[in-house]
């Protein structure tokens, strides 16, 4: 571990606050996506419905791929297929290309873009012929997963999450396991049932089973509960058999997302034992569209909390681990007109920092590959930040309703102990600077109704 | 569920035990590779080292892909490149793309591949320039990975090895979890860390904590052991929120490997509650190169062992769900000259079956994809079967040592408790005809020393 030298510590220009885009909806102080920001996603026409790499913008994204047509665009490296054509790394339904390319092609196309994007950036300001193609609106835009994700791991990082839940389920002296405090916590999840913000999550069916009842029954889940989590995504890989060291895990970090992962409480009760969750979460799991990279967030980095123990030396990381990224989850019933806030939080509380749960994670001699989504677990605050306007801190219902105990009384009157279908579950977040913030957009779904379970429960 | 009509019932030609090749090493009768087996896998040549796709017989390997090129081989449906060009199924590093094809082509490809290798087939027996082309001794061919593997999910299916497992570390009164008999338990495994036969596997570092310790310590498992199972391969997917039904899943399974999954036992025993186990498993995973298909078993397919309670109804499926596999574990020391079996078992003894596997997965609306690999759970037998030759059924050394309670005595004069470095540990398997058997190959993989501890464990 060396100490930063300050030349690391110096943010890059592209984070200045001074910073205005000739995009003028970029420059209003509360967008997500000021020309500090520029986020990487992967999107599509509502027209051609090729996907492709786009950045966002204000209220607009902008095309890379036709940048780098129009010769406004490029990265530092050659890039060629399978057959040895030149490859575009922009023209792909996934940022995994481009994002193979490194550390330096990441900085290279961040620096250009901020450069285009600026107030007086006249390359494509002023180019009506390429603005045309390369600039599309939001809302006119279709989003994609950002990555194929080759592994998707959850952690369980939150000391006040792990807490509340051992007190519900185990014993409330002893609510964090011994091993709590020495290990980040994870455990492999479904990379398949990663979903992009706006699809629509059915209600699983499950294996229940009432304490009182001799058996269980498989039917649709009674506690469908959302995980307020972020995300991030792994940019340079490791080979199998070498780990990475807690002094190079943050640079292997691409960026981060809102992560919800959806969990059926019930299900997850009786399956988990001895091997962890499985069903309870495998049906679906959603991130916000735009990839805010590590350095858009590097004016926002701040202490972790401090850690006693002191982590064994192999866990032991850089400085400012942590993000000061504030959070909200907004809960809307079908037929209510607008959401209720349910629960304000901030990154900033994690106990175990993203490094952390990376070195962890390769310490065995695991590989990751580029892509790979790492979810920070549920994100619950202390609680003594409970009386903000009567919300919660509580990164799910489960804790938000202490188990159902204490429903949640919803802006349009309704009650809520657990998920009912035709709710629309949403996540925000935000890192708060002088006169702009850099936001992730939002991570929504919406429930269906569970599928008719087509066979009949009988001894038959 | 419907009876299974007597058409389905019939095996396929291609099993007829009376079948012979022209290739002489394929008719000895304790070869893995008759004609009946013709399994998938993926190799390269020494010399231009490109993955294509192959079978085996006897002791060749015959290229499809140059089959394909000599008009020997085709598949049933045209296949083009994102540019619309033409393209190879078998031209590729991977089964995936062939497999995608479906059932029709499998089964075409299969009946091709059993006629042209056929004793009276001539078309490659007597064109000794497509011969020279295509045909490779398994000696001088390299074998990769069969399939790019979007997810790896292990099960725990044997009854008898949950029951030892409850009565070390939990109850011994109640060693099965009262979820056992009602869910084919299992969990997400780490698909990145999957290796063919032949990997080293280097000793994974990680956390261990001795009992009268008040802290773990980080550094190099001291319980390293095996897990003896099979897994078999997705090749029909399912949608996301599209359960696949019980009568419909046997369809859905490609085929079937020998599958070893390294375990640190110490490392597990500290860091699997609550959520399973993650870095105890997650540093390699050892499959055997050749995919063996459904079709090639179909001969072998027996009944399950009796399920009580009978399972909840979406987990009844058809008859014959077992297969009568016969399994072997051999132990090489670094020394010695020749390996010792360490344990024989049958995976006819699995309580749940590779269906139900399949089903309960996606029942919560999982999607999953061609490629998928599931694990059987390690594959313990009866105890009753012990006396054999004073060989063990169990398929770890945490059974058959019983947590190293009672070492193995090799055939070298050494004792293992858990693997020591430059153990050498080869699964077997096969199926056994009458005058032939469908085997497996072998999964082998021999164990390099942990990476020295960079770190040092210090409060500095």
């Amino acid at each position: 571990m060396t100490a930063m030298t300050d030349e690391a510590l110096a943010l890059p220009r592209t984070t200045s606050p001074n910073l205005k885009s000739w995009v003028e909806s970029a420059n209003t102080g509360d967008t997500d996506f000021p020309i500090q920001n520029l986020p990487f996603g992967v999107f599509s026409d509502n027209n051609s419905g090729i996907p492709r790499v786009g950045v966002a913008i204000g209220e607009l994204v902008v095309d890379l791929a036709a940048l780098e047509s129009a010769g406004l665009l490029s990265v530092p490296y050659a890039v060629t297929d399978d057959a040895g054509q030149p490859k575009s790394v922009f023209r792909q339904g996934r940022l995994n290309d481009f994002v193979a390319l490194g550390k330096a092609a990441w900085a290279s196309v961040r620096t250009q873009l901020s450069m285009l994007l600026s107030a007086d950036g006249t390359a494509l300001r002023d180019n009506a012929a390429v603005r045309e193609r390369a600039v599309v609106r939001q809302c006119d835009a279709v989003m994609h997963l950002p990555f194929e994700i080759p592994g998707y791991t959850d952690f369980y990082s939150s000391r006040e999450h792990a807490t509340n839940v051992g007190c519900m389920f185990r014993d409330p002296k002893n609510a964090l396991m011994p091993n709590w405090l020495e290990i980040p916590i994870g455990y492999n999840g479904r990379a398949s049932s990663v979903v992009v913000s706006g699809t629509p999550v059915r209600r699983p069916n499950g294996q229940r089973k009432d304490p009182d009842s001799a058996r269980p029954t498989y039917g649709p889940c009674r506690k469908l509960d959302i995980e307020l989590e972020t995300g991030f995504f792994v940019g340079v890989g490791n080979a199998l058999g070498s780990p990475i060291s807690a002094a190079d895990a943050d640079g292997n970090i691409f960026g981060m997302v809102l992560l919800n992962d959806w969990s059926a409480r019930d299900i997850q009760q009786w399956e988990y034992q001895p091997l962890g969750p499985f069903n309870s979460k495998g049906f679906a799991t959603t991130i916000s569209p735009w990839v805010v990279t590590m350095d858009a967030l590097a004016p926002f980095r701040v202490e972790q909390p401090q850690q006693m123990p002191k982590p064994l030396a192999y866990l032991r990381g850089a400085a400012n681990a942590g993000v000061d990224l504030h959070l909200e989850v907004l809960l809307k019933p079908k037929s209510a007109t607008s959401p209720t806030t349910i629960a304000r939080t901030n990154f900033k509380h994690m106990y175990w920092s993203m490094a952390q749960q990376l070195v962890h994670h390769t310490s065995s001699g695991c590989n990751t590959r580029v892509g790979d989504l790492l979810g920070s677990g549920t994100i619950s605050g202390p609680k003594s930040e409970l009386a903000d306007d009567n919300v919660g801190t509580f990164g799910s219902l489960l804790e938000l309703t202490w188990n159902g105990q204490t429903p949640l009384k919803l802006g349009n009157g309704e009650v809520r102990s657990f998920i009912e279908d035709g709710d629309e579950l949403t996540l925000l977040g935000w890192c708060q600077g002088e006169g702009y913030r850099i936001g992730f957009g939002s991570c929504v779904g919406t429930i269906l109704p569970a599928l008719e379970v087509a066979a009949p429960e009988s001894d038959e």
